[in-house]
């Protein structure tokens, strides 16, 4: 394969540590259509023959079909995906194949390969994040107004709608797609033609090419653009973010799920029961979820570490980019798509939502801001006087709503029966009505914007 | 500082793992910035009387410039930066300073104070990355003929110049503000106003705020604003490929320093010495430089960490994100910095430079490539005449082009006279002028365009 | 500081990239019982006089007092611990000091500090995770009959004892005190001696000073000896792993203080107020710690990426190993004894994990454990009969044992009155005798067990 | 599967994200050896009957020659390895297959297989890793008194041996195998008869099981032994140790090849050509080495942040343990097998390493040695005096050998042309006789003493 310098063959070990198409086979697709550009463009430039063109293409497509069909044999002895379907291309067309690889190099080819699979990656990925988005509008939509406790340090804290809590992750989903498509612009150069290293003494095209592949431009500088591995470092970081918010929500659903919380039902579609405990309802899919960031997180850091300290250009380290890589995108496609699933068929138990309520003493803000605008306390007095009203509550084992006025003048003396009205959760969440407040009809307003930001 | 509900105070320990002052007062502009905006908000709504808020204004005027002479006094008690300032407005003016807290919530305060103090470390780290690309330049222009051996795998590959080189990290760095100036796009949104997590009653104007603090909108979700960290997980995702880019340079420094290469010598101003070895001249801001990318990988990770799988809203874990940033921000600013004073000094030693492309065939490819050109091989026969009259150069001891023409026709009848037009690194060079290539004259251009693309 | 070799100073960056006096002084009391012990062995083998060294000792003395007594000056001009002591001594007690110096390099010497720290780190941290052992078993034994649900999903699973539980940590932080134990033997060898990085032609005693140091021995190859960060990998993962029991049961006590569970009551001193929402108590204690396991694993990677790929020997990359274990350690003994603080100050709340059994179906496993027993079923078949049975009950909205008996008997006919000994969860708890199973006698008896393995 | 509790069946995609049996069936010797231990005590303590028990063995037996021959059909409809065994089990022999399942759950029968399959991994790894430190030892041995330089910095210091440099990387993966042996001790802990959580009411022998798997003891604690991942942690991060090992000698390896080095051949059988340029031989495993160290640091990343916050007990996020642990010690095996192929065929290049010794000044410290011993001049003050002379063999563009007599009495009147004694590279390696120091002499007997200490 190395022309005629090697006396001997690689030792078995070695073969099995340095093949890579149990893996790179995934980019066939790819591989074959970076050729076909890349042939057409000899042809065009005078540096092959129309004829060997033509053979080569045609050779080209009986390839991409015997592989889409499940006849092509893969073959280790043959390192790669590139000399798998060079070699496959000999037998198929002689010596005319040999002519392929004029002006190119393994190095510009499987930069160009690689960027090509992480794009569609990226596609698939927002696409399905997308999907995400509409199960979580369509949520909020349907709960805009159903009343549930809202959380800090996982103690309830205000009232807010459940709605509200499904737009926070549209927000959070939203940015990662703004993220994967700041990534797919920034990747979107080709780096074919760059050859080895240095470039090519061959009157090559790289215009056309790049743009027969739907990239922007060609990449600027060939030792860069066989060393350059930031596409893939940048899509697992947003992947990363994007796992770390699936764990979030994963995060909350297990406990929604659990017995002292109850606040939604899962279908049976997305949750699995146990071998010794009959009763057993588990959230399997949102656990599985959770798990996955660490995977993702994981992929990541593989490939910071492989690239650390590397010289130019390319290395044979850099081989250990396409796993990690492949492993990142079909979990988060996997993790994304099974919460939408979970999401989609998620029933919010509105009674246990509004009883949880209940406990925390949701609205002692409120009564600290009604302090603020009808007594004209500053606000840190307000805290201070409510802080002891909630102890009185606390003492007594009821809500602040559940104080007597006299309890409560006790305490601060001109709180009057108008501060009764601020005290219920409902007239506590329907006050919210700053910009990006909890009031029910700025959920419902929020998620019609939603759906025009997101999904239009 | 909990209003009248806590009987105990904290434990010495608790102080001890609680309180935040010591880091988080490098946030005391932010968050005095942040007050400013808030008080004449609501003095503008009404919230506040015009009298109440001017004695703020003028308060935190006071407390500014306290902080900047080194005359406050930050209390560990106080907690955190917000409660320290806070109680020192309260000494300074009285109630009014109680009134400043009113339709705001420390959660929301932080998460404005955070996103600007991260949204400036971008924009300095930014201007420092300009002015390291600004120095590759010039090296490109000084050096775009210099001609040194491109590697591969470590391996002498193919003639490059030392000014293509230098170009390539340009093309790095480039990629690298293109990422952070998205990272600052995508955060610059206001959380201000968000208070605890549900917004609020109090008729407030978060466009006004948003506006005063330079941001481009307020957030549209109030769980999300006191929940969000994307823009630190993105801020260390993009400095840690930063980083990586740097740690590849560094390496190859270090490389470039050692007796085996000699390639450039660093000034005394960026090396230091040995305490027990008096000759040794070694390239440790270079090692530092590739060192620390694992400090910054190292802080992503921790707040990777800290993140996953934290219910919504606010949790105290969050507390963790400030210190990774600030080391994240130090290092990544002081690594820039150093590699570019070294970048500046550097001298890159051409002798020594064209002294290393005797050794590793490197124009190989250029036999090879007039083997296709002159006599129409298929590329992939060129390469195995090739292999075999490399192997013959190899056992002789000597270059390929110190073969006579003999030599190489008994492997290849009809090479001709011609060949050695090709064989000189200067000609492989001059050669590649393919788009991106490293022909000298392409170098000169691609320094030119650089300096149009990244330094107007 | 280099000798005659240097003409120009370090550029300002340099030298604040290059200095590590801002943190390695955190080492002095080790360089200085280092160099104590290597004076004393030059003394001894005559290779320096008995004068010098005495001089020596003393100027050591001295300087540890300054330094204990805060009078020292740290320059960050004089680099580092090393050489801030060394000129001190200088100016302490002449040229004297000069003949420290023999026969070792900053190299071995930072080696030998650096043990010596990890050493006493780990020291300190077995104790203390020793303290929070005992802290739990204390809980183990008052609560060792305490009814609570056992949960697999977070959904309830089989009753277990809160002491029990309790016991489950105390496995974990027995392990990873004889983890740390075992990092500690490891690297417990002295690389005092071996100089810059081959040894030295001086006739020094390396067993002397490795036995004045607490060693076992001296390390056995001078390469390795000042290029090996073994002990720091092995620290910072064996806390990394005690970092992450402590984040689980800080997870499990964030949610036992949720509303929805209310199983624990920790102190006011291990929790905090909101400055807006009066009537908060958060467990902030409890989510700084589940989060600080983030900041050691981050720094674990760094140091990993930090030595990726590493040529011998010393590097000034290493440098970067400090700060991380520094923050390793003080992150994993705040974390550990904020843990004992509030494990010895909280309430179990028995009534409440008692009512929280009647939910989720609890006996389930003792029914089907029971009809294998007494009518003989496979348990698989018994596994299907009482998944029927709990979809009876949780159609009618009841708990297993309230279903009659004939109910049951619908479903296998064979089931007698029999059967309700087995349903009540004191019932369940008391049955689970298996060795390491959470009957009550059986957690009394582990308790005191967990006492003798752990605490003698 | 679980009963009649379920009415839907899983979706799509939560089949695929549930499913385990793809990798899991890599623990099915495992599983099947801990029925087997598990049926036998069901018999023996009268749990199950002997005919039962039989039937179960002889049925577990054939499942074991089915999936030898790979006649066994996984399928993923039943989810994982556990129920593919038992689903056959009862295709087999009936109901009978339904008692194993007595007394014991997927989480203890999980927990115990894995812990199994890390045992064998560490084994395996262990005792490879054995074969890597015979081959540095013959190494070693070869080439005890091959002078080349040592390097800080990648700066040539002072000489050393090439032997010696092996031993420095027996040191290191010594104490891999050390690490590992203690995982493999603490590990040795059996779960199984934990059952779901809690123990059972089975009167079950834990004892009897755990010795026929060859664990020491039973676990402890029963809650602990389904939730604990300990084992995997610390085997992946003692991995992480070895992996950063090997990083470091495939670096050296990689620079040793390159041009500039030339230190030593590796052969054929571990290098690989160029499908661009015919004269390249790369050291790809080298490389493929060093890279993989991102793998195992990844995986283990990827178990730390999913165990991070998963409260007790078993989550299925930790169904997310076992790819990262197969590829790890998957990675780590072949690592280690190529490096000692590598090592095995490597060639030292001892011209090459003596003729790199001109360079770099190596024998300054025993010059500046030579002054402290004869002249009793301070270290600090030797160190000086020798900067200058070497900086004035720099200008001259000679090494200090090649000055005269007079050039050094310049600097230091009382050097006597004793100096010439210890300034060649071969006596400054002799001189170095301290323990752990690399005199050829001090190598061959280190050599010997590695031999007994690791491989005896």
């Amino acid at each position: 394969m190395w022309g005629g310098r090697f006396s001997v063959g690689p030792s078995e070990v070695m073969e099995k540590i340095n093949a890579s198409i149990d893996f790179d086979k995934r980019m066939s697709a790819q591989d074959i259509a970076g050729s076909k550009a890349h042939c057409s463009m000899l042809v065009k430039q005078g540096i092959i023959s129309t004829e060997d063109g033509n053979a080569i293409l045609q050779g080209l497509d009986t390839i991409s079909r015997e592989i889409e069909n499940g006849t092509f044999t893969f073959s280790p002895a043959l390192e790669d995906i590139h000399m798998n379907i060079e070699n496959r291309l000999r037998e198929l067309i002689g010596d005319a194949a040999g002519r392929l690889h004029t002006a190119r190099s393994r190095n510009d080819q499987v930069a160009t390969d690689f960027k090509l699979w992480v794009r569609s990656a990226i596609d698939e990925l927002d696409k399905q994040t997308g999907l995400l988005i509409e199960a979580l509008i369509k949520q909020a939509e349907e709960n805009f107004d159903v009343i549930m406790p809202g959380y800090t340090h996982l103690q309830a804290a205000q009232p807010v709608t459940f709605g509200h809590h499904m737009l926070a992750y549209v927000e959070m989903f939203g940015r990662d797609r703004s993220r994967l498509q700041d990534c797919r612009k920034r990747l979107n150069e080709c780096p074919l033609g760059a050859a080895a290293l240095a470039g090519t003494s061959f009157p090559i095209d790289r215009h056309m090419t790049a743009e027969a592949l739907g990239f922007d431009r060609p990449t600027a500088n060939s030792l860069d653009s066989v060393s350059d591995r930031d596409h893939a470092l940048e899509f697992m970081s947003s992947g990363a973010i994007l796992a770390t918010h699936l764990s979030r929500f994963a995060e909350e659903l297990v406990i929604w799920c659990s017995q002292g919380f109850g606040f939604v039902t899962l279908s049976d579609a997305f949750t699995t029961g146990s071998s010794i405990m009959p009763q057993k309802k588990n959230p399997d899919a949102a656990e599985l979820i959770r798990g996955k960031v660490g995977r993702v997180i994981g992929s990541m850091n593989t490939l910071f570490v492989v690239m650390k300290g590397l010289p130019l250009t390319y290395g044979k380290d850099m081989q250990e980019d396409k796993e990690p890589v492949f492993d990142a995108a079909d979990t988060l496609i996997l993790s994304v798509t099974a919460m939408t699933g979970m999401v989609s068929d998620m029933v919010a138990n509105r009674d246990k939502l509004h009883a949880a309520t209940a406990d925390g003493f949701l609205t002692a803000t409120d009564l600290a801001d009604w302090l603020v605008k009808e007594l004209n306390l500053p606000f840190r007095d307000a805290h201070h006087v409510t802080g002891t009203i909630v102890k009185l509550a606390e003492d007594k084992g009821c809500d602040i709503s559940d104080l007597s006025l006299e309890e409560m003048q006790s305490v601060e003396a001109r709180i009057s029966q108008d501060i009764f009205r601020v005290l219920t959760v409902e007239q506590s969440a329907q006050s919210r009505t700053s910009f990006g407040g909890t009031a029910p009809e700025n959920v419902k307003a929020a998620a019609k914007a939603a759906r025009e930001r997101f999904l239009s």
